[in-house]
């Protein structure tokens, strides 16, 4: 079903449509959106964004859990939770030193999501 | 409560906690994070992606529902609800031109999110 008087069959003659003389070229590969997709989701919520921002602007990119907290003004399940998000998504590698849990960012993560909106 | 040892008045001598040695900077403001993490929602779809890449690279950053439909190989009711969301979140403008729906980009909404992950 066309959306109003363009044919299907013009719409398809080529991989990709061509309408009142726009050209569009092919989408970003479905693969690489569903990977980026995933990262986004991770990273769509206000506490995680806060949290990759302190991460990032720490010496090395790392910070510890008892950092973290306080500095959202969220209890620290909550924190947890949150970095368990992002650490599963692959945005932040998880190192336990002594008595504290590490967060590192992964800089080539966000590297993939900032190409797209680059 | 602390994560292991590091006692909760200590972390929050200063508005934001320094343990183990490390600085950590205040976090994206919350309200920034609100409205980039809304944006994020909107953009955590692999076709919705691949709809903002086509739009990107078509001619003004512009393209009608008649192109989009059959270059993402998706049915045109499932496309035009990926629109909706993405003109509600802000990231698309819609305008009837004719018979035709078109959809343009606001520049200022993917920059706002590329500006977190640059």
């Amino acid at each position: 079903m066309s959306d109003g008087g363009v044919s299907v069959s013009t719409l398809l003659e080529g991989a990709i449509g061509k309408c009142c003389g726009a050209p569009v070229r092919a989408p970003l590969d479905r693969a690489e959106a569903q990977e980026v997709a995933g990262l986004l989701r991770a990273v769509s919520d206000p506490a995680r964004l806060q949290l990759l921002s302190i991460i990032r602007s720490a010496d090395e990119c790392c910070a510890c859990v008892a950092d973290l907290t306080p500095a959202l003004g969220l209890a620290q399940p909550t924190v947890s939770h949150h970095l368990k998000v992002l650490t599963e998504a692959g945005l932040l590698t998880r190192e336990r030193r002594g008595h504290q849990a590490w967060f590192a960012l992964v800089p080539e993560r966000l590297e993939q999501i900032g190409r797209i909106f680059a």
